[in-house]
């Protein structure tokens, strides 16, 4: 049974909203802020919400940084927000590999991702390699012990390196997991490597931090996603990831283990239909989408089979704010 | 109505099957050689096709080298060869792109490729951009002008840069196709490049050389092949290119284009099914399967719909040099 997503627009509206619900879950990207810009409103309904004392929990597919990493976004743009509330696809990918695959602590994981990812990995005393590598640009000192330093402009567009040389590669046996999440220094040699992995160690996991094709950057503008980043090692595999973040449940259990809430006093709010709106219903709870970031009111497709709709809708949630008044 | 194979293992058969035939295509990766490696007596079974005034083609999806490019690969390697007789997916998108797209004059190509593919492109007289950067690594003289240079490592495996800043980029209407194949140098800015000329340049088309997920190394060892490149670009627009390189029949109108061949009098010889058998399947042709590559005879499947199966098969090309004595 599917009904109509009810489109809140008066001030009765929002109060009524907001009163069935005792725990928050946010989206960020779309909802909160558009890359460095907030969503106008936004900081004044998070604030009513915590005056009102609802539970707030942030949840994104953003895995290029660590919690502590994302929580400093937050400080930087003024938003309230404790590490334990926040949630991203990098900590939910370490928290899985730990507490779901149990991986033997002499056995690693293969970094396709950025800083954030690794850290997170840390965090859980996951081992792990290849990622990212620390210590480039090299200082001038370091250049005069190292005769193989080459000098390129810093140009990050047009980098031509060697093809990668596989009778130089020593396959770690001891390589359990390849993790993918998004990696804007992603490049032939570290998918060879992860390639390498998933067809030649017996019992390699395939991950993926989150199947995001895109993300927003604001202007109605995107780049590519983590799910673009592990593409080719679906195209050659022939095999899908286990992929994390939103809509997959596996980040629903990640909040479950920290913080008790009942689904049913519990709203999803987010941009995505394919991931926010997707995740809120799987999880069994209420769902908000906000017009502010991916989806628009035209692409809800009531006659699709299924269809995915939330149960609610607004046009921006700083239009909340007037509960403030 | 499907035969089973034919597999040829004596002098008699052998002699059977090139009686049969006038044209002898041959796919060159896996069939003539491994890599810098020749298959033992493959050189002897061209040089005696040639005595019998056979007409020889050679046809790769390999679309790093022009075919200029890949005429210097057959001189080391001791192989005689024309520029005229081979087709690589490299030329044969250049020719796809002049002559059955007739892209015009003023617009461009937005290469994700290496030299042998901008060089093919010259060759048509087709504009484009991306690609391959020259000039790298810098001399020192010319470091002194440029305050922006870096020092790195030359190490390709792990090299991190900036994210594509989207706000600097110069997006050109005149970009009408994306040709992708197979790059080594392959990096997030040439990929989100690539996507905002497929999503915002209206009508913009999507080509790749070729859709191999991998291409062999030898012993037995793969890496990522030119389909793995295209592939964050299908999985972004949601779009399948046009493929042009084998089991794609651009490829053979490519060959049609240049030389006269009977078709029924003509056999394909190669060591892939889903890329060499179906090609010449398609084309009308018969199909020789050799071992030596990357299809097993376990992996021809009889019962499958359609069945990918050969007309022959044989161990190794070389095996037919027994015709030489």
């Amino acid at each position: 049974m599917t009904t109509q997503p009810l489109k809140l627009s008066s001030k009765a509206e929002y109060l009524s909203f907001v009163d069935q619900f005792d725990t928050f879950m946010f989206d960020c990207d779309g909802v909160l802020w558009h890359d460095e810009s907030l969503v106008p409103g936004a900081v004044q309904v998070l604030e009513h919400l915590r005056a009102l004392k609802k539970k707030i929990i942030f949840v994104t597919n953003n895995a290029t940084k660590s919690r502590k990493n994302y929580k400093k976004k937050f400080d930087r743009l003024g938003v309230q927000a404790e590490v334990d509330e926040v949630f991203g696809s990098a900590y939910a990918s370490a928290v899985y590999i730990s507490s779901v695959l149990q991986l033997p602590k002499d056995e690693k994981v293969y970094v396709i991702g950025q800083a954030g990812l690794e850290e997170e990995l840390d965090e859980e005393g996951i081992q792990h390699i290849g990622g990212t590598v620390r210590g480039h640009p090299l200082s001038p000192p370091t250049i005069l012990l190292n005769f193989k330093a080459r000098i390129y402009f810093q140009d990050p567009a047009d980098k031509t390196f060697d093809a990668f040389d596989i009778t130089k590669f020593e396959r770690d046996p001891k390589v359990a997991v390849v993790l993918a999440g998004l990696d804007t220094a992603i490049n032939y040699t570290k998918l060879a490597k992860a390639m390498q992995y998933l067809t030649q160690n017996p019992g390699c996991r395939f991950i993926a931090t989150n199947e995001d094709s895109t993300y927003p950057v604001g202007g109605g503008q995107f780049l590519p996603g983590a799910g673009s980043i592990s593409a080719p090692l679906r195209y050659i595999t022939k095999t899908d990831p286990v992929s994390i973040g939103k809509p997959n449940q596996a980040m629903m259990d990640t909040i479950k283990a920290k913080h008790h809430f009942d689904p049913k006093k519990t709203v999803m709010i987010g941009d995505r239909l394919d991931t926010d709106i997707i995740f809120g219903n799987k999880g069994g709870c209420s769902t908000l989408l906000v017009l502010t970031g991916v989806a628009k009111e035209a692409d809800l497709r009531p006659e699709a089979n299924p269809p995915v709709l939330p149960d609610f809708i607004v046009n921006s949630l700083g239009d909340l704010a007037v509960l403030k008044n």
